[in-house]
């Protein structure tokens, strides 16, 4: 009775829109405590992806931060004392060049939209494939045995890639532009917008007090 | 007795070192914190002058936050909810733009030289005006005012403007690029480097266990 309650509360509650990209390692690091913290609030969160290229590159007119002087220097720094912190586990040498983000990005969105119950379960085998296991998910080999991890069946990688993928990650990154969402991680708690992996402690003390 | 051992403890212990631009809101707000968070840990904090229009625009090639699309219209946002949840006063339009900072960081810069134990007091009262009462301090009567009300003569202003003021923040700035500080506020602990004004509650727990 007590569990039904409480699925009952999350259920009505809005959820909380979390934004990355698989390229980004504070995405990374977001991903494995933004549902934890929503949960204590009773809140669900909404997975979805974007594309740092289109934002950052193309939107803002910046440059990509480990290609940032001073910047690219500070980031592992950081990311690895954040990890180190919450005890997260990431292998991946920050200074080689990203994988090219497009085939686990388009696959999500298709999963999201076509097997919305497996989507999150993917990503997060995503991201731990590329993160901890620094597997390059741009090979569709390597895509496929996270699809297969995630329990999706052979086929949904051509169905995505071939399918509606492409157009549905179109339409969700620019949806990203037009919600003003411009990094990763990015969190919007009813049209609050958060930017950073340090707002989820601010987004913890927000949720707890109903905002200030 | 007790009073003494404090500032025994003071003394010995390695300063924090705070940079910022007095041109930057995030600054502006970490100024207002960061001593009472050293000082939980026995700590005494360094203030030191950089200027965003080196390290970020020449130095690491970006554009102004608030020239930067997407950005620019977040930035306000966070900088006002930060200043609510820490009942801080702000008041000027962050999309008016800033004063020159030279002046004012080139005071600071001579005071930390020649009259050591005024300079943060003065940097105090030149934020205050600046991002209370909006003061222009690129005015030289504005900034003559703020010298005033920090308890410094007159002749400090000329005696700055026209002395070593300008080499000394050259050196500071430079000192700022070599230590790869580029942005404000940016904080060095023990050779520890943290950006963000929302690296002061991860500082404040750096601090209490020792680093992790």
């Amino acid at each position: 009775m007590l569990r039904f309650d409480r699925e009952a509360v999350l259920s009505t509650s809005a959820h909380i829109d979390f934004w990355f990209d698989f390229i980004s390692p504070y995405g990374y690091l977001a991903s494995l405590r933004v549902d934890s913290v929503a949960e204590r609030h009773g809140r669900k969160v909404d997975w979805h992806c974007m594309l740092l290229g289109v934002s950052v590159l193309k939107v803002m007119g910046l440059k990509p931060l480990m290609e940032t002087p001073l910047k690219r220097d500070y980031v592992p720094k950081e990311v690895h004392r954040y990890a180190r912190r919450h005890g997260i586990e990431l292998n991946r040498d920050l200074f080689a060049p990203p994988m090219n983000p497009l085939p686990v990005a388009r696959v999500f969105c298709w999963l999201k939209e076509h097997r919305p119950t497996q989507a999150k379960a993917f990503a997060r085998e995503a991201m731990k494939r590329y993160w901890v296991d620094v597997a390059d998910l741009s090979d569709g080999a390597r895509l496929s045995e996270a699809l297969q991890s995630a329990g999706l069946e052979a086929g949904v990688l051509e169905s995505a890639l071939k399918g509606d993928g492409p157009a549905l990650l179109r339409a969700e990154v620019e949806r990203a532009t037009q919600l003003g969402v411009f990094g990763s991680p990015f969190f919007l708690v009813d049209a609050e917008p958060f930017f950073g992996v340090d707002k989820l402690e601010v987004l913890d003390e927000w949720l707890q007090r109903g905002g200030w």
